[in-house]
């Protein structure tokens, strides 16, 4: 196999509800000061390393296109096309929504924590339409069909709802010979691996996205993986996928 | 005449050019500390006013990029689809782009600069193609027909050039109900409000943008002004508006 395309994908810098530890699914947390700066520092390393870009793709929560943004600065590609869509958004944490994930896993147990964080096809509690917490009603979701927009989601239903972009989308703008970033989510950016890498259902329990830590597939002429790799070096990227894992402990 | 439709424009923040007093024109100049604050003032105006928009248009020059960005930010509204085309970019100076204005005043007299300036057809000095300022070889403008994208133009040719992208892209969102913003820049927001109120060759050398104060234009069902006003008081815009009106003197 040989390489023929390589595309970049970049999970969003730390929000303030990955600070305060809580779930964020479709929540629109901002980033924090940690996560600007760590934004900045995923577009530097992409300068350092000779990277750029025709188009980007990212989600409609502001976490993933303020880094976005920010990692346009750092290589002065502010110009490029910039696409954003509902279907590259974080997965739809339902009724998990806002809670903090130390005291859910005090309150339900690590275990049951980890399910709910990892499980391929164990969905979260839903939430319901007169939640408070729900966002269907926003603007950014209100002209989408509410039986396609979801309310709560597992990565199985992620996967379901991000494919049809990627082969739809993004694969023939790869095709065409851009070179495409995509600034995304933990668990938007697990389904589109999932699918790149044909991981197992179980596997895919196991596997973390870092922060802000570039990750780069170089893809063959049917889009298979030739490779990957992050932009960093192995302890820097086991020490931040280990943060990931461990936010789900009790404390 | 009855308003059926409401866009606003916006010319962006102080560049660091606009701050040295420089003729810009499509030198890729970022904001000033000063312009950072004004984008994000535009945008405090706006959320205060209650304005809300589907849709952004913006040039490919990041000086307004950034500036709808900060708008965007205040107004809680990242997720809008923004489009970005050369089309919308500050008139191109030509052979003048770099220059200190007041300089230039001091060297061709200021009669002169504010014909270069203000004059609806006098065109700038052309710059060449193997002009260490020229942008034509940049990767955001390769793709282009090198006689469709201009080297130098009078407002006339700007007029030209930015039509074509107004009646095509613009007016039909327009008019399918999506509440637009423009965010660009002194020369091609003059160009387009020169088309839509079809003011004259002459009257048009008098009327400048301030930065960073939004327009707002309510148009009837044929898009022609009902009527149009700045977001803040008289004695603001006249300010603003001289203070862009003297940057073509002599110090």
């Amino acid at each position: 196999m040989t390489t023929k395309y390589t595309i970049v994908c970049v999970r969003h810098g730390e929000s303030e509800y990955n600070k305060e530890n809580r779930f964020s699914g479709w929540f629109d947390s901002d980033l924090s000061e940690t996560g600007l700066a760590e934004a900045r520092n995923a577009g530097k390393i992409l300068k350092e390393k000779n990277f750029t870009f025709d188009i980007a793709f990212t989600s409609v929560l502001k976490r993933a296109i303020k880094t976005l943004f920010l990692v346009q600065d750092e290589l002065d590609l502010h110009w490029i096309p910039v696409v954003r869509h509902w279907r590259l958004n974080e997965r739809h944490y339902g009724g998990l929504q806002d809670l903090n994930k130390s005291e859910t896993a005090a309150k339900h147990g690590e275990a049951q924590v980890k399910i709910w964080r990892r499980s391929y096809d164990t969905p979260p509690p839903p939430l319901e339409g007169n939640d408070p917490r729900s966002v269907t009603n926003e603007p950014k979701y209100a002209k989408y069909d509410k039986t396609v927009v979801p309310s709560f989601e597992c990565l199985k239903d992620t996967v379901a709802r991000i494919l049809p972009y990627w082969h739809d989308v993004i694969v023939p703008v790869i095709k065409f010979g851009q070179k495409v970033l995509i600034i995304a989510h933990g668990n938007s950016l697990r389904a589109l691996i999932k699918h790149l890498e044909n991981v197992s259902d179980e596997e895919i329990t196991e596997i973390n996205v870092p922060n802000c830590i570039p990750l780069v597939y170089e893809l063959d002429e049917n889009l298979k993986p030739v490779k990957h790799y992050y932009l960093a070096d192995e302890a820097q990227v086991k020490a931040a996928m280990e943060k990931v894992a461990n936010q789900g402990k009790a404390k």
